[in-house]
């Protein structure tokens, strides 16, 4: 459905960038639970904007709970978590309501919404939307934690600045995951940070920007969960990802890379060690839909930011006409580091959803 | 759910690679509809196996029509159809049962399903089981055709050779498409097919598989077609294309190429030309996950199908030991050229139920 | 889904009663549809509480829409309504929090939420969360009345007092229905609203409370409406109805009257008289599941509402000690003439989500 | 979903009266549950029209499970079975296929589908669709027994018969349910059966039909089970029994008769006596939509089957004309004591959905 997502963890989505308010409807949840308001709260703040490789425009993007929290835990019924909206210019974008941004959702919208949508800062469309999914990926991400299961991301490449990949080792995997969660352009090699700041900054003084590719592994999880034949795990979490603005590709495991390797080559090779295993993980921790026991292992390309200071060529919407676009406001040069943070949210809600699931049927067996 | 998709244009698919048989339950169709079943055995025809670049198992894959149709047209109520499995040989498998097939989904399976699942031939793992769903992506198909929708794709690349890519132009592109049904190894260059060939048969000489990517574009699509947020036309589309069996990654316009690109290139200028267009189409034809009037370009990759007639290193199920494994059976060295059918098949069924969505908003309109 | 319901227009409800506020995000809203706030507020109206045959708890249930709403006219994106939860006396609850209300929730909550429940008058439970759903339901309603639908409902008994049942004659129906709704104890023939007037009261007095039967008509449907097998209009209006609190029993036309009677007396003699017509209407209007073009007539029973001042005999849900509990609180004596209103808003969102429902099928035939 | 019902056991149904066949999937099912055929075809065949109150068509109904069945255990992937149709005399129906039949659904089904329905025997709205429904339902009720839950239903009335009522006593209410089942008009008083077959016989000479009411019975559920706000216990069930065919009333405990009763005489008492249990059973089980763990009673109205032999009076829907029918063709002059299964198989159908969601739930708290 439009803006739910989820079959047992369901995730509803509303507001626009300079409505009044944005905010979630979590239904699903477990009675019970204690939000670790810290842990949220710091997972909020990973996606803010930050320093000079963001926008200026800065959101307290304080969390507000208005139904299902009581005396401090959940309380089995739907969670609804308001995001007020604060420093907004909203005076930035009716001068050129009209010229449509290119690369942007304002011809779509208008076409679909024939021109009632709220067009100011992108309305529903805006980036501003994904702070109520990274509260739900948060909450989410806390029971996952609770059940061992780690998710994260690093930039794999910015712009032209590779990071280096995840440890093929499962120990020295989950020992980047934990370190790297700190960091505000979080690369498992420091000096890649530094390169890629830089060609950040660089786009900012040119008015451009640049796109990533982000690298993701969920850790821990167990073999058996994801559905064929239309709930594959890739179809599942690919489908949550491409919800997230910007994204343009997403792949598993050696993803396109498989195109021109022989069968024999990546075929990932089993064995037993306590557990069972394979010995390479160019299938990305999912076989058949399903996740295999190894790392799930994700790779998704977020395309540079559309709103660039750059002079543009595009028409205004009612004439038609040629006209140049300059668009004003306070966009981000990059905004791979702050994705990052959504990527690693929706991970969480489609994971959780789907271990729920697996629950369900195992209801049977009892 | 599991094995259903779609909210208006539903298809449930069922069945094992050695059962009786296996089918499809299509709700949401309309009455009054003549099945034009030489298109849609004709594009059956094409996902099967052919000549020395496929298995050895033939099917006769004959459609047979068990429910909601009556005197040749669709009653609107539920189209069941049944594809009956025969030239099996399930002697084949059960030799090499507790043999865990490296990438396949055995381990998953079985972790899955506690063993009790259809092992032979795949079971419900498949690739049997995109017969049914060509099927359902015909029917889609002959209805998209009647409102001017074009769909089609070409194998991009297969291993190491690559085809031209789509033309940029609309009405050429049409044209490609046009033309390149006809053939098995569906190419715009013949000279990239007869390399294809020559590749996919040295593979299968060395007992090994090979994989590739495939190219798919959607035509006269009008804009204003998927839904924020969680249902973008990336987020449906891609969820369909991952449970097609050995897809590992999926972008959409420039999709993974974007990464080390400046905003100010891959962004698309807006001109009128009759119609609003884009002069390029780097977001190959979705923008904030709505159609915008462009072709829908898409890329799909497939892994080498993972059944190798090469020795390969894997464990036995029940003693954990480790054991040779050398696959039985009757293999594809490629299916790439069968995957593009299923890959149409699946678009056609993602993009009806969208423009049977955005219909149903429309009435609140009238 | 739990709190969500509609496949096209889809409401989801969240709050709890003496939380901070209540609310509806509705999706599925075509854009450009301006609220008539007017009749939305006096919808909203005719649901409160008011004089002395309901209970003191006054709220202003000021509705506050914080997205999906821009410049007066939908955007066709979630529309977000809160109301804020003002005049509680959360006190009155705390006192007797382990002694379980006969006939509520309280129970069946605690079992549920493992005890981490809101248990401030009903928390979730309580009848207070219709509110935003008559929100959702007078937006449903306003966009059926431009179609020409009408929806409405009456006393039809309330305890032993019976209002005349509506009339046969389609057009003195329609009458019935527009004259009827500016009453609180809507009725049809005035003196019984007297009667019942004087029996809440008497209930009141004796610190007890009544329930009754409305009966509801939905007038120029178009036949056609509805799915078989599960999605039966009777199904689907029954799924909403059974999810207001009280409601015990849904019966459509004769309902349980067609236990004694023969086939012969109770069909209904099909005849033509410009259009399709029934001689008479035992099957309210829906054969098959789908609609037919006559009245849709349902009779709807909301049992005595369970909260009485009267002493009654429970538990204490710790101790599991015997206990006799006094209800604190501000209650209603009847419910029935404001969950009136609630049923007519929940047939307005089921009718209008079958309707889009229908458009997406016609897609197909375009 | 239109002929899909349940969010984790998944019921699809297919076909029509007088098709080639007609069958069902069912998706959500563990693997690794070897079906008790016996138990199921016990259930298929008490559906079965048998001696003199009821149609003359035999059917062998014997089913045929082409998928998701491996060596004697389900496989957890879809299980499809197929019911063929045989003993069909099409010919009766054609000669009248233009005169309506009252009270059936032929003129719904022929606006909704232009035209295009198969007629032929009620096509697919003939009671015939319940066989692969009720085929479901008793793979559910074989789940549910190990689970120790029993659902069974009596003819609480046939006509102006009663029988009496279920007892209010667990243990007792146990013993009329296993006891029950094995008699064709299931009664807990022989001497109403005797009488309802009188009344039965007497209408089918007459050339006329009676209908009924079920009570039916669910016990050792466990409480809490259901969910606020819209999958409320008597939402998810009323749906379920609104889609079998002929059901136009349902009500839960007391139903319609808590109309005219205070809360003082109808709320029930809660009580300790080594579990928590209610004094007398008004509610039926459930309060605020969640089972309380008292047996969940319901009172299902089945109105007299439409088809009969009388003369009747109706149009031509070609040439608007007024005609008599009579309808040819084999009916039942009762439905009732076959509708009892089905309600029982819906029932179970349902009552399993539930309890596997609130194992999804219960993930959450692991």
């Amino acid at each position: 459905m439009k803006n739910t997502f989820g079959n047992q963890f369901s995730v509803t989505i509303f507001g626009e960038s300079h409505g009044e308010a944005i905010g979630v409807v979590i239904d699903g949840l477990a009675a019970g639970i204690h939000l670790d308001m810290d842990f949220i709260n710091a997972m909020m703040d990973k996606r803010k904007a930050k320093g000079r490789i963001s926008t200026q425009r800065k959101e307290s993007d304080a969390l507000h709970i208005v139904s299902g929290y009581f005396e401090g835990y959940t309380t089995g019924t739907p969670l609804t978590i308001l995001i007020e909206n604060t420093n907004m210019r909203s005076g930035d974008y009716t001068k050129t309501k009209n010229r449509l941004r290119p690369s942007h959702a304002d011809y779509t919208a208008d076409v679909k919404y024939s021109g009632y949508q709220d067009y100011r800062g992108g309305g529903h469309f805006s980036g501003r939307i994904t702070a109520p999914l990274v509260a739900a990926g948060a909450i989410a991400m806390q029971v996952l934690q609770q059940k061992g299961i780690l998710i994260g991301s690093h930039i794999a490449q910015c712009h032209t600045i590779k990071d280096q990949p995840f440890a093929q080792e499962e120990e020295l995997l989950e020992q980047q995951l934990r370190q790297m969660n700190t960091s505000d352009l979080a690369v498992l090699d420091e000096t890649a940070a530094q390169a890629m700041r830089t060609q950040i900054e660089e786009a900012a003084m040119q008015g451009d920007s640049v796109g990533g590719i982000l690298e993701s592994a969920i850790l821990h999880l167990p073999a058996g969960i994801g559905e064929p034949f239309f709930d594959s795990m890739e179809s599942r979490l690919s489908h949550l990802l491409f919800s997230v603005p910007a994204v343009k590709g997403v792949e598993f495991g050696l993803g396109f890379a498989f195109c021109d390797r022989y069968g024999s080559e990546v075929n990932d090779a089993i064995i037993y060690d306590g557990k069972v295993k394979t010995r390479t993980n160019h299938n990305g921790g999912i076989n058949g839909g399903i996740s295999n026991g190894m790392p799930v292992l994700i790779k998704t390309v977020i395309k540079p930011t559309p709103s660039i200071y750059k002079e543009q060529d595009t028409i205004d919407k009612e004439t038609h006409e040629a006209v140049k676009l300059t668009i004003q406001g306070r966009h981000d040069p990059a905004i791979i580091h702050r994705a990052r943070i959504v990527v690693d949210a929706v991970l969480a809600i489609g994971i959780l959803d789907m271990l729920m699931e697996r629950s369900a049927t195992m209801e049977m067996q009892k």
